[in-house]
């Protein structure tokens, strides 16, 4: 018999304020919507619920009636790489905008995949100018898709993605776009921007926890994954999915996380009551505010001002100051969370994020007042 | 602009008592843990979190030091999914034990993902018998790994994994167990079972919400890992898996379900509390009095007696009967979710589960007498 020691005690987290890259502070209406009761998965009336999930999802992505529309069971992470999977065969060939961590991510998976990958790379803090895209599509006429980072987390980029859907006209390419920190927060229309495959999560502008991944697929994206012939992941295939999803109850494939269903359903419902693009324009309007802010203090941004971000602002730490510092003074003094650089070789930055209900001036000037504050300490001491 | 529909109403789901094959309803515990301020995954205080979770992960699997151990962020398939992927190259050959919906489910995952099946097969509502599976596993001794369901929760048949894990001694084959109705809930020993890989899932016998899948990889599967060269898809990849959870928090791999983690973290808790015994005796005690009361009306279980799972009942419908209305009447009348058979070709049954906070005679009580009245409506409507 197993000896046990004694039981931990509750949880008991401290309250932070998420200004980091995400998650943010969920919604405190989607955190009631997960208190409702539980339903089986298959029970009659969860088919309701995510038929309306379905219609919800549709509005946010702004995706077409033949597009496909429905939310991974897991993060954002599974949802890049079920794009890939399923819209990709091994030996096919992918072009990818890689200006960061997550661009550099997309490539990774698709060789791990064997897809042949055209990296197009920028600068951290700049986004891969889109005439060098269309040079690749148009250089690399094998390439079965073209993936960009529509929101890029890791240096608070903004891809030029309407232009870019505009310039590749009728090219026989898909576009993949990573829209993880754009849904629900930055201007993003499936449709009109010409996207074949986008996916996000819920944890940034949405205002929900993390856990799911809402995703939406174009006519022809789908028509692809019909033609296809090599195997997929079962937990990540589209078609499964879409059964369980839209021909449900009768098709199981997966026990869906319910708590997250509803949370998914009440943060696409406050996005109808706010209105999407009202939505957008908060957090413009929040970010700019920020970034003001942050200009005022006399730091500068990474990202080029021309593709500054929103919800994501990659600030740059000053000569002397140790960035480390500054965010464990935050976060121990003032119960603020803010990112630093992502990954082996990120850029010396803060990243602070606006997103879902703290995309406010309210939440930017508590954390500017802060920000200061360990800032003036931080440099105190590098003086002394 | 698109044009939006009003707002749907907030979510009301109705009132049900889970008592289908899951998930179940969470304790209320758990339930409030989630309530708890939401950390950032990469917060330090997060650290010692997932911390704790390994140290009761360990305990509820009873996995040795050398075992790794921790919870995917998504369902009990994907575990499925990733014990095969990671531990198989494509061209090497498993043995599957298939006498239910989950068994033929791992075997349709390995064939995806290129590998020889060897099905060992028996009917549903009996187990494979361990004497065939080692003759399967000496007539093949090409096979890398053998997989087995202790917990079919299709037909509510227990495999005596743990003479299973006796009688293949010292053979070179990998032992994988789907223990997603188990874990918990039913004696389970991953040493003494000599599991090499075993995977379970947060909503059935553990009282959690779907949403995460704990799992645990012997020393043998490790090296199995470290050794491999074929690609694994990178969402479900151990070994970036194990970096994440046991290096963090240097190692970024995705956001993990924040709340599913608290969750998780209560739940574990509630066994260190109850006593893991303990609580397989509670669920034995329940299963076996819910059982005792089916028989009693007159009802003929499916599982062999001597393979009956305690969980999870199934129970064969009476000639003249309408499955369906029953289960509707249940839902409607009384709030009750039971399950169907699953899946095509089915056999007609009732899947009657007693898990987590339910696996109580005061649960069984309820549903028994709920489901002595509906059964005998529904036999006076065929008569009639």
């Amino acid at each position: 018999m197993t000896t046990y020691t004694p039981a931990f005690p509750e949880l008991d987290p401290p309250p932070r304020l998420l200004c980091g890259p995400g998650p943010t502070n969920p919604d405190p209406r989607v955190l009631a919507a997960m208190r409702r009761a539980m339903l089986g998965h298959l029970d009659p009336a969860m088919h309701g619920i995510l038929l309306e999930i379905l219609e919800m999802l549709r509005q946010v992505w702004r995706a077409p009636e033949d597009a496909l529309v429905l939310a991974l069971s897991s993060t954002g992470t599974s949802a890049m790489e079920a794009g890939i999977v399923n819209l990709l065969a091994p030996g096919e060939t992918m072009i990818v905008a890689q200006c960061g961590f997550f661009g550099a991510r997309i490539a990774e998976i698709a060789r791990r995949h064997g897809v042949d990958v055209v990296e197009v790379a920028a600068d951290p803090g700049e986004a891969v100018p889109n005439a060098r895209l269309l040079e690749a599509v148009d250089e690399h006429p094998e390439a079965s898709m073209l993936a960009v980072v529509h929101a890029e987390t890791s240096t608070g980029v903004e891809h030029p993605l309407r232009q870019l859907g505009t310039e590749l006209g009728g090219r026989d390419v898909l576009l993949m776009a990573d829209c993880v920190t754009s849904l629900g927060g930055v201007e993003l229309d499936f449709e009109a921007f010409g996207i074949d495959y986008a996916y996000s999560c819920t944890q940034k502008c949405m205002g929900a926890p993390p856990g799911m991944a809402p995703v939406a697929l174009s006519a022809r994206a789908q028509e692809r994954i019909a033609r296809r012939t090599h195997a997929v992941p079962f937990s990540l295939d589209f078609e499964l999915l879409r059964q369980y999803w839209v021909e449900r109850p009768s098709r199981y494939h997966h026990t869906a996380p319910i708590l997250h269903i509803y949370a998914l359903h009440e943060a696409l419902r406050q996005v109808q009551i706010e209105g999407l693009d009202a939505r957008w324009r908060r957090h413009t309007a929040a970010g700019s505010y920020l970034q003001q802010g942050i200009r005022a203090l006399g730091l500068e941004l990474l990202a080029e001002p021309w593709h500054q971000l929103a919800p994501l602002t990659a600030v740059c730490v000053p000569d002397g100051v140790d960035r480390a510092s500054v965010q464990r003074q935050l976060l121990d003094e003032f119960g603020i969370e803010v990112g630093g650089g992502l990954g082996p070789g990120a850029p010396n930055i803060w990243r602070l994020g606006l997103m879902g209900p703290n995309a406010t001036e309210r939440t930017a000037d508590t954390l500017l007042g802060a920000f200061d504050t360990a800032l003036n300490r931080a440099a105190a001491t590098v003086v002394v």
